[in-house]
């Protein structure tokens, strides 16, 4: 399962010599006939975007493209004019063996941030790269893998989906072990769907679908210079284009939530260092906004993620932290729970079970609910715990 | 020296038994003959204020006070009307051993949170606390003591001050070693003076003297509950009232300026598992807030973090954080330098000496240097490193 699910697409992952030691490090999707589909794209808040951000930007202004060339090893951010130079140059290239524009070509790069990208291996990767295209599923596997940086695991999804009555699916791989923060999740992800669907309601549909899954997931707060997703509908399933206000597009939307939603567990589940997962929901805010500030407030508080670490059912740094997140709220009427047991109610300690309570915190996977009583806004984040492995991942990059 | 080093002043610390193992957690400071003076005071932003802060900022409406209680051990914070109750009860004891009124005492308390406070040892305490009472230094060096919960050291600094040509000395005690964030650091600190001030100069060079220093302190990006600093101006000093529009007035904000840094520096040395730290000045962003955010965002940052516990020089970590601060500039005009190595010139990498370049990340103390070259805005954080043993102190609080 990969890329490759969704009908009329290819895919191709090999070493060329970014990484070391023929670590698998150039991946490239394409469209079956090198022809360009519909696509869209989101991309990092960072203000520091690297150049292949900036260049597909670029490329996905006329809403189509032909091919994705992702690179593992090195960012290519921080990169200034030479950056965008070879950002360029990577398109083109692609191009030229593909026989399409490059400006049908995305370009993507995960890896060290502030080192000039090593053009050699990839110029004389990209022909070997093309060569290798394939539909089968372990050509879409071994582009899956040929992205991954310190993800221990290949990140993989699809979705069915039906479209003008016709069975389609949306498919997609990711990568994304740590700079994982809303807005967005330090990561990459292709997704793909062998539905008929108009620019415009791919656009919508993406947007829409990165809001509670990547964009909910944290990791260690850190927002990074490279995230990118991006999709390509091809429309090997024959259906009509799917509208931004026709029958199908809840359900496309529907669909490439999923896959999102799943590629982003995987990466909660591989995050660096990472010995639990949490689920922090916010309910009962003033406003959507103020329950997703409240939850990522929570989600990114170091001493929150000390105690998950600890499984030490400690309330008053996730009060603290509800409090300090900027959400509106009467702390006294705050109720605060672990799973199924309140351990806060009205601000102030609740009766409960300290035994059953013992047992969800020694779970790997809990939720924590806070309920401020305040509206109707709701919002939920995943993150991860702090541990020694990942700051001993962290603190050298060499 | 301690708080006991401006004229006028008592001070006593003892162990009453919030703590276990009859370690100090109770102290007060109070004016020599227990009368109100000029008082003023700084409260956490964090919206679910402990109850303490509250009554506190109550009894400082009318700009004076007499005394401050302050209980370490526990926070009396998530604990509703019955905690309000609580630290009300302290400041009607302290008032009545001291003959004066309620309203004339301040209280402070730092530690677990949605504890209730255990009052019988605090009832019984406070004669005994009032009894010990001096304006000797070890006086106040066992107030200093029993305000700590996981320092490791007192803390405490003194500056002199010309009031109307009269010799005075502003002097402070505070404790703090995590849950350290811009507004505010966590922290209490109590400050002393025996100059003669009006309480609106006292608020107003109080409220400046925390900007640059308690508030430009990072640990681990956590607003506690119970932030409060309160300084006292006694008129022991003789002098004519310093007023905010006088001549005396910028030598009394530089003062208190002089012993907040000071204290908040002590707070870095002593910082939860800190290994190291480090002073991230941002200079050339557009605005003074712009240069804070920016500040902030690379000091709050764990990846940053990470990078100062290993020594890693890997300064696309720092362009990344600033990017996602929301700070506005242009990226590819930002410089980076490690002290005085630049590794970043329009943001990109700069040659430099990397013998010199690791010479500089081996010290305990660097300076990361950021010049966004787009305005005259400046801002100054301090920060530390996070390490195993930050993890190993929060993970559980039992």
């Amino acid at each position: 399962m990969s890329v490759t699910t969704a009908a009329g697409f290819e895919a191709a992952g090999i070493a060329c010599g970014i990484k070391p030691d023929g670590v698998p490090d150039l991946a490239l999707v394409a469209t079956g006939d090198h022809a360009p589909v519909a696509a869209a794209g989101v991309f990092t808040t960072n203000l520091a975007t690297a150049a292949p951000v900036q260049i597909s930007r670029e490329h996905l202004e006329d809403g189509q493209a032909a091919a994705v060339i992702l690179s593992s090893g090195n960012a290519n951010a921080a990169t200034g004019e030479p950056g965008r130079r070879d950002a360029r140059r990577m398109c083109g290239l692609t191009a030229h063996e593909l026989g399409c524009a490059p400006e049908d070509v995305l370009v993507c790069s995960t890896g060290l941030i502030g080192v000039p990208l090593p053009m050699d291996p990839i110029e004389a990767g990209i022909p070997k790269l093309v060569g290798s295209l394939g539909a089968e599923p372990a050509a879409g596997e071994a582009a899956a893998d040929a992205i991954l940086t310190t993800d221990t695991v290949r990140k993989v999804s699809r979705a069915d989906l039906s479209a003008g009555g016709r069975a389609a699916v949306v498919s997609g791989m990711a990568k994304g072990a740590a700079m994982l923060s809303p807005a967005m999740a330090t990561m990459l992800a292709v997704l793909t769907t062998d539905a008929a669907v108009t620019p415009a309601a791919l656009e919508r549909a993406l947007g829409s679908a990165v809001v509670d899954t990547f964009n909910a997931l944290v990791v260690d707060g850190c927002t990074s210079t490279n995230d990118t997703v991006v999709v390509l509908a091809g429309g090997a399933a024959g259906n009509e284009p799917i509208t931004a206000s026709g029958p199908d597009f809840t359900a496309l939307e529907a669909s490439m939530t999923q896959v999102c939603a799943d590629l982003a567990g995987q990466m909660a589940a591989d995050a660096e260092g990472a010995t639990k997962r949490a689920r922090v929901v916010v309910r009962g805010a003033r406003s959507v906004d103020d329950a997703r500030r409240a939850a990522r407030g929570v989600a990114t508080s170091q001493l929150v993620q000390c105690s998950l670490n600890g499984g030490d059912p400690y309330w008053g740094r996730v009060l603290s932290e509800l409090g300090a997140s900027g959400a509106v709220f009467d702390p006294e009427r705050t109720a605060i729970a672990y799973d199924d047991i309140t351990v806060c109610h009205d601000g102030i300690a609740a009766v409960h079970d300290a035994a059953a309570l013992e047992r969800v915190m020694g779970r790997s996977e809990i939720q924590i609910t806070c309920d401020l009583h305040e509206g109707t806004g709701e919002a939920t984040v995943v993150f991860t715990d702090l541990s020694h492995a990942y700051i001993d991942e962290n603190r050298t990059t060499s």
